[in-house]
């Protein structure tokens, strides 16, 4: 493999080479493991200069509609687009987003847009980590806005929001009953929420549904004092409330940028996201420590049954582990 | 220490004993630890016997007015209540919450209540943990319900509704844009929220207040499809609503026992505890390990900075952790 020349049509922009890294840094085969290692170092001081947005919707939303005629008009506005997709449940489904590049033709056809798929037949870990790398190496090539998709189900919107600069929330023109049925939890990551399908046969319902998601929003209370989620009127068929949305992007990014606080997330998430990976890891030394395993089974059933406490069970299981860590050698090596 | 007299007093129900177990386990002496550990282990199948309630809401709400009213009523009822408080600023502060018996005098004179503040000086994590197993010491000791108080700020909600059976919410009877300041997050895990300061004179604003409260949570998707989070009307201060917090905290024990949640929530709580010890265990040991804490702290600059991604940092903590552990003895126990 000629990894000079591959970072080298990154760098220049090569949709052939960035589909090609991407596919090396999802690779579990240890010598890709170790050039993509050395490709991400390499582009490192070329990544950052992008938006990053999360766009997140049950499915029926019309993400993908939505997503075709929002990347459309951001490249008449001269940008580059990238999407890319978060759904662990593409293991199980064979890929339910954007498996199906068809669903976004006509911007899969334009030279300024990349469409990639979810990795598959992974945990939600290791999805999010490659999103998070291929996030990087997109940014390498030039894409100054970078589009993650993800299924509004389960703790994948979280995922998507721990690695996006702004979080966009999809939603159905549904008032009333018909309302319910957004997750507690993700309205607490949602910068915007688009009320997709507002169609000029549809507006008086989806306004409704718009002061309706004002009120609860209103509710909630702010996280930041300087932005307050809206939002906002589309209708993606009729190619309407495109620029709305962008605008208020815009603002977002002015807003964040000017109280210092945007680039401050970038960091944050980047530690927290360090911090997460080693903590998976300890984890995993624990889970793969065999005698360890077997006992945190009994405890976990101790504690069920209650014959014991909680913490006096994981005391026995700490001490259980920090006892076979050296015993006849370092078991994560066996 | 006399440990067989202390727990035949607790499993007696005397309050001076009761106290005493609690400052027990509160103690950082090794010796006082490891009869802790004995106690705790002894009285382990005389627990379980109580509804564990979660209150929470911001100063000024009237959580002890509320309380001392509710606690008389119980006790009419035939109840042994118990009242802990879970404040992790109380280190701060002096103890916020609580500090001051004299806030709920009429209850705390009474025999069939115990009172008792949040323990002081740690951090959140040590609070949760000591307040889970005086949870344990009031059930031995006969009190079948456990109140757990705790401010409207910050994590501590969120940790005290893992360790409780219902969680409730007290706000303030603010309607329209005074309303605003339920923090995100809260709303998903309560399981009703009540009203305070309904007066007579305050009625019909308490009323618009519910009304909106109601609205908000239509939007938010019920977690569970046998519960929808009430809002209940409460004046601690004319003694209205009480009955009907008791009430509906009667009906959501028979509901959660009858479809059978009510001992699987318990469980899984229990687990998830032991798990979060062995966690934040695992996190110590690789906080106390020195050279690895000074990778660590290089490494979050380099991630910072650009200089790397986040999962190779993490990756190169987790390898210079692996190699030192059995470096020269084990680590720990220098």
């Amino acid at each position: 493999m000629d990894l000079k020349k591959l970072k080298e049509d990154l760098l220049n922009g090569k949709r052939r080479a960035l589909a090609k890294a991407i596919t090396l840094i999802e690779s579990k085969n240890e010598k890709h493991k170790k050039y993509a290692k050395e490709l991400l170092e390499g582009i490192l001081p070329y990544t950052g200069n992008s938006i990053r947005i999360g766009i997140s919707g049950v499915p029926g939303v019309g993400k993908s509609t939505f997503i075709e005629a929002f990347g459309l008009y951001l490249i008449e506005k001269g940008h580059k687009v990238a999407v890319l997709a978060v759904d662990p449940s593409s293991q199980i489904t064979g890929g339910s987003v954007l498996g199906d590049k068809t669903r976004m033709e006509e911007l899969s056809r334009r030279q300024e847009a990349f469409i990639r798929p979810s990795p598959s037949g992974d945990s939600l870990g290791g999805v999010a980590r490659r999103s998070r790398e291929s996030i990087f190496l997109c940014e390498a090539a030039g894409y100054d806005v970078i589009i993650i998709e993800t299924v509004g189900v389960g703790q994948s919107e979280i995922s998507v929001a721990s690695m996006v600069d702004m979080f966009l929330l999809m939603q159905l023109p549904n008032a009333g009953d018909e309302l319910q049925g957004i997750k507690r939890g993700i309205m607490e990551v949602a910068d915007a929420i688009i009320i997709n399908k507002a169609d000029s046969d549809n507006l008086k319902v989806a306004e409704l549904a718009k002061k309706q998601l004002e009120n609860a929003l209103s509710i909630l209370k702010k996280q930041d004092k300087d932005w307050q989620t809206p939002v906002i009127l589309v209708s993606a068929l009729e190619k309407r409330g495109i620029d709305v949305v962008f605008s208020t992007i815009e603002k977002y990014v002015r807003i964040k940028k000017l109280n210092g606080t945007f680039f401050e997330k970038r960091k944050r998430q980047a530690v927290d996201w360090m911090w997460s990976v080693v903590m998976e890891g300890l984890k995993a030394l624990l889970d793969n420590n065999q005698k360890v395993a077997s006992v945190a089974k009994d405890m976990e059933k101790a504690v069920v049954n209650q014959v014991t406490t909680p913490s006096l069970a994981a005391e026995y299981i700490l001490n259980r582990f920090k006892e076979t860590l050296c015993e006849g050698g370092v078991p994560w090596r066996s």
